[in-house]
């Protein structure tokens, strides 16, 4: 264990850099991991972290010494307060976080099952909402077209609540390279003239594709689309939050495969 | 019309002093309605604003003109942009925004139809979606019980697109007062040992109610519940979204309902 106690240190300020760029944290394939959950979910994995870094009041926490425990002991950082502050993302966080190297995972040769592509979707908490309601479906594979928001951001991270965890996540893919290697039916939502969800067959695996909050669905998604559905709305409002639609759809499909299995 | 260029003009600085604070808009039941959209869709309810503030930017655009032309003329304020900038929340704004009083609905005596309970929901991301979410699906009643998001704050505002002018929403309503008036059975979600949702017979009206988003359904509702649903979740997450777990349960009470007219 290692105490830093000096701004200047290179380590913190390189600490402090990452916490105040998710730009940064992207192109160093770099998360900031902060907090019980999360640490605890990332550790499960087996892998371990490049640091762990905690506040010395944190350490006084059964939940903090059992993580700071699974972690090589050199690779654990101490950090008064006020410097541990300035790396936080959170309002009363609990004064621990994981820097850890992202996943990369590669690119499958060819998709078979249920997966889900965010076509430029910006809104963090949407993302993170998608992804939690993706692992809680038992979908396992979830691609980011080029201007979604970083899905290892803290805001994505904390709305996710650990579902990057049971997820592969597969970030920056080209449209054109996804099309190709998706071995199973496009679907997209839409409102005006698609097949009401319910009545559409959704007991085989599909690729489910949600647009961006403003602009929808790109047209290359349209173009490959091999079915479009609609979420019947009897009332007044045009369209739903992109993060309700995709709960909605996912859900859906997981009625329609019990009641197949029936 | 009237220009205001000084930030000491008495009515500029309580706009100020509104927009700075929800807590001060909730005191004084006034919201900031911001955009074009939010401003068309008040005025289209048939109320004046108490003002119309816009820059002088804003009045070169064909959508501003029509949103000028429905006010009142002597409560329209102009505004420099440098001025305006500070009232602002939205990032790259179009310079126009409404200060209205907000409708402060009287509780019904009896309700009869299905509605929403948010109890104690935090977030103004997952107020504003699910808003949305009801006046999507039809619902026209939702009731807020303290500690609730402001459901007139911006950020609520702009994530519901809209829908708070679809809906009659009903704010700090005590638990006591609405378990009494509510002539519908409670419904809420639960992980352990409820019914699966598409299983239960939600063909006829409910009270849906939704929980604090780390404490989640008041033990007040648990013993109010006439049914407890669960969401069949296949994967490894504990729980939804807040917002995405409502919108699962609005949209498949309607699916519910459509069948059931077939």
């Amino acid at each position: 264990m290692k105490a830093i106690t000096s701004r200047d240190n290179p380590l913190y300020k390189r600490l402090k850099a990452l916490a105040g760029s998710t730009h940064q944290q992207r192109r160093s394939h770099q998360a900031l991991l902060e907090g019980f959950h999360l640490a605890s979910a990332w550790l499960e994995g087996g892998s371990q972290p490049e640091y762990c870094v905690v506040t010395e009041g944190a350490l006084a926490h059964e939940d903090a010494q059992d993580i700071v425990a699974r972690v090589d002991e050199r690779r654990v950082i101490t950090l008064p307060d006020a410097l541990f502050g300035q790396l936080s993302n959170v309002v009363h966080g609990v004064g621990l976080l994981l820097l850890v190297d992202m996943p990369q995972a590669q690119l499958p040769e060819r998709v078979e099952s249920t997966c889900l592509v965010l076509d430029g979707l910006q809104d963090a908490g949407n993302v993170g909402s998608i992804l939690r309601s993706a692992a809680a479906a038992g979908i396992d594979k979830v691609f980011c077209t080029p201007g979604t928001a970083y899905v290892w951001s803290s805001k994505v991270l904390r709305s996710a609540m650990g579902a990057h965890f049971l997820l592969q996540v597969f970030e920056n893919v080209e449209v054109e390279t996804l099309v190709e290697v998706l071995g199973v039916p496009v679907v997209i939502t839409d409102s005006h003239g698609a097949q009401a969800i319910d009545e559409a067959d959704l007991t085989g695996p599909v690729a489910w594709v949600f647009g961006n909050e403003g602009a929808g669905v790109s047209q290359v998604w349209r173009d490959a689309a091999a079915l479009r559905v609609t979420i019947p709305q009897p009332g007044g409002m045009e369209s739903l939050n992109v993060a309700a639609a995709a709960a909605v759809c996912v859900f859906e499909q997981c009625r329609q495969q019990r009641n197949a299995r029936r």
